[in-house]
């Protein structure tokens, strides 16, 4: 017999909203994570003197009603980022100050890449979020990658460039990587690509009162003795279940039965777990072709915001530097905070650095943004989610062009009693904390709607 | 202290090249292999009327050593594939057969295609296939996609569609997954393009007699004892390897204890395996961002080669088709055998459809190359490496661009004392047998260089 009605792996935000749903309707859960700690990718780090950084995601959007709802339902919370001021643009080595959201390059750049911006989006529009692969002319954008539909869309390479920079900080990945398709599909589930780019009003409106954590940390206390954390999943057995109803999940550990389950980990993670029967292969080879993005992620502390006082709002962005984008990201008090990503292919480079080297190099593109002063951080937290064991990259897992229009519908597909969650497997909000939260619902309901008739007589069963 | 001098993960012709190589310089070695067989993407399906088919690699080419090197060490022979006859194209809905490699496009789309593969080959003459990621422009090279590269390079379509199919049947992997760069390392690795894809005198020249396992067999016999079957391994520890040079390698059974270890798996099952230390991050980026080819193979088995009766090769290619390229396969008596690929998008969308439905569509394609006879083999046999547990696709396991210029180096650099094989590791037939062989010897060689010293006074090393 299963001692659970489901067991979630993976205890990030999909796992955590899942087994907090199917707690709520009364199912015996139990939620196993392979880490020694839960929240998955997203990390608030605390220091002793009072000070936190957010290592993984952080800013909260407009339009992201789960998130709010937690917020709300956990008496937590949320502040404006801060936005007033000039941001910087630095770009073939000039330093260009600009009010609000208009890019300041020279006229035709402008128009040129205003017109790249809508067409993407009015392309973004025409996607079906939920069945990608029957947007028009699906097949045609699924093997266009990015790159080559934003070169074929532009006639400058100011707005070419900027326009790459603006995706590789968005997916973490190189534009060769992911397809039209893919970009488009991505946009529209978080409202529009300007809403994923923009600050005030966009997807990085608002932060978390003392860090992103602060939810993860009350949901985890809520579930109590059904989070057990260090357990690797290392195989799951389905093998009986056509005759018993009853998948067999093994950790390093222990071994637990359960009636239903529900994967909610980075793609490329669960290629590590033995299946029997084995994974179809479609669902392999899917899994195979979504890689983690590639994102190191600095975050420096100064005792006080001296850019606010030179009128600048601390957002700024560099089609051709190291950080692709900084933003201010300072708590409501006491401190203040410069945050930026190296992405893609500079990522990649970086990685192949020295701690001492990395630092160098990130104080110094601090410095091209803000000046001296923005060399001398009273703390200066580098973090990258690459070497995080079971997580392995940020923010996303992207599949690889011609994947939507092949193996697309394998991603959601229950595979027997194995159900799928993760930001990566939504139809709103895909990569975001939102995304991860609206999939452990839907993975919950998908459950509570097929075990209704089990469970309304639970000793039916026999056995 | 450790048991074993060097253990071996994995049990293709890499691993074993390696465990024979180790084992005669009379090293105590012990080869792990997860599946139940010795073999890994060689796979040979005897039947009980006599008839074998080759399930994966099959075709040796002229300029092999290493693998003729084997089938003389072992008195295994081998013979020349059937060419004799014409070939046929078969694109936009003509059949037109022609004689040797001249394909038979209209005169203008001819001398496209034809400068197209100049362009290609002498661009490839120009790779470090040692240090890819130093070829001049490598950078550029590697951000371009082949789909991308051919789309500049070339006037017509059919010149497009045609390298287009080469390459995919080539690599398993779209034109979009791969980049410029990496096509013309693994080109180069096998001498060229132009040898790649021809079967007289090119890579597919010659068959193994009783089919490509006949040799792993005799190697696996060789190794007797030292090779276990249906261990996967789960951990390999070196936390203490530091102290003691010892590295723990647990599987699903046992655990052991060894100086050294060489892994030679496909590049995304070591993403399975849990280290301590973890495996560096620009590692595990590098290898989630190496994704195996999408491949099905199929084989058709008749009582007679009818189509040379016709005067056919029975060689046949369609860039617009189901079946990209299709090959005489026979053995040298006794029946008659056609093998065609379908390969990239194709084989994934083929993926999505039931197994009686692809058996009507394959006889289809069949009888569109060479008539209703085709329609009627003796014995169809399907196969799929992406449906075998722990390999997970064919021919070979291909970085996404922009990975040899950042994370490239990764690819052979040893964890410490563990080491890399594998045909992805290779920089002579990158993605063959003799790649494979070339890469376990490789990495053999590593070792016994690295260990000279404490081999030779064996029992230096304390406790």
């Amino acid at each position: 017999m299963a001692e659970y009605d489901c067991i979630i792996i993976g205890g990030g935000y999909a796992g955590l909203s899942a087994a907090k749903a199917l707690k709520e309707a009364n199912k015996r859960v139990l939620l196993l994570e392979a880490r020694d700690r839960i929240g998955g990718r997203v990390i608030t780090q605390r220091h002793d003197d009072g000070t936190y950084v957010d290592l993984g995601g952080s800013y909260l959007g407009r339009e992201q009603p789960r998130m709010y709802a937690f917020a709300k339902e956990f008496g937590v919370e949320t502040f404006d980022a801060y936005t007033p001021g000039k941001n910087i643009l630095l770009y073939q080595g000039k330093h260009l100050p600009y009010p609000g959201a208009i890019i300041p390059l020279v006229l035709w750049e402008q128009l040129d890449l205003n017109f790249l911006i809508q067409r993407f989006e009015r392309l973004a529009r025409t996607v079906n979020v939920d069945r990608p692969w029957e947007t028009p002319d699906a097949v045609r954008l699924d093997n266009t990658t990015l790159a080559e539909w934003i070169r074929r869309n532009s006639w400058t390479k100011a707005a070419r460039e900027t326009l790459t920079m603006v995706s590789e900080t968005i997916w973490g990945a190189r534009t060769t990587e992911i397809s039209a398709l893919h970009a488009f599909f991505y946009a529209k589930a978080g409202v529009d690509l300007t809403t994923l780019a923009t600050s005030a009003k966009g997807a990085q409106d608002q932060l978390i009162k003392g860090g992103s954590q602060t939810i993860v940390d009350k949901i985890h206390a809520r579930l109590g003795d059904s989070v057990r954390i260090g357990e690797p999943v290392v195989a799951i057995d389905q093998s009986s279940s056509d005759a018993d109803g009853v998948v067999t999940v093994t950790t390093s550990k222990s071994s637990y039965k359960a009636r239903r389950v529900i994967i909610a980990i980075p793609p490329p993670q669960v290629l590590r777990i033995t299946f029997n029967p084995p994974l179809p292969h479609q669902r392999r080879s899917l899994l195979e072709h979504m890689p983690m993005g590639s994102y190191w992620k600095y975050i420096a502390l100064y005792k006080k915001a001296f850019w606010r006082e030179k009128g600048f709002s601390g957002e700024a962005s560099s089609p051709d530097g190291l950080l692709s984008v900084l933003f201010d990201a300072s708590p409501q008090e006491g401190y203040a905070v410069l945050m930026g990503f190296v992405v893609g292919e500079n990522a990649r480079t970086l990685s192949t650095h020295t701690t001492e080297e990395r630092k160098q190099r990130i104080l110094n593109a601090l410095a091209l943004f803000h000046g001296k002063e923005a060399r001398h951080p009273f703390r200066l937290v580098e973090h990258t989610m690459m070497d995080e064991e079971y997580i392995g990259g940020c923010p996303v897992g992207n599949p690889a062009p011609g994947m939507w229009t092949t193996l697309g519908p394998w991603l959601r597909k229950p595979f027997h009693r194995v159900h799928w969650a993760g930001t990566e497997t939504s139809s709103v909000w895909n990569g975001y904390m939102e995304g991860a939260v609206a999939s452990g619902q839907r993975a919950a309901e998908e459950i509570l709607k097929l075990e209704i008739d089990t469970w309304t007589i639970p000793t039916n069963n026999g056995s």
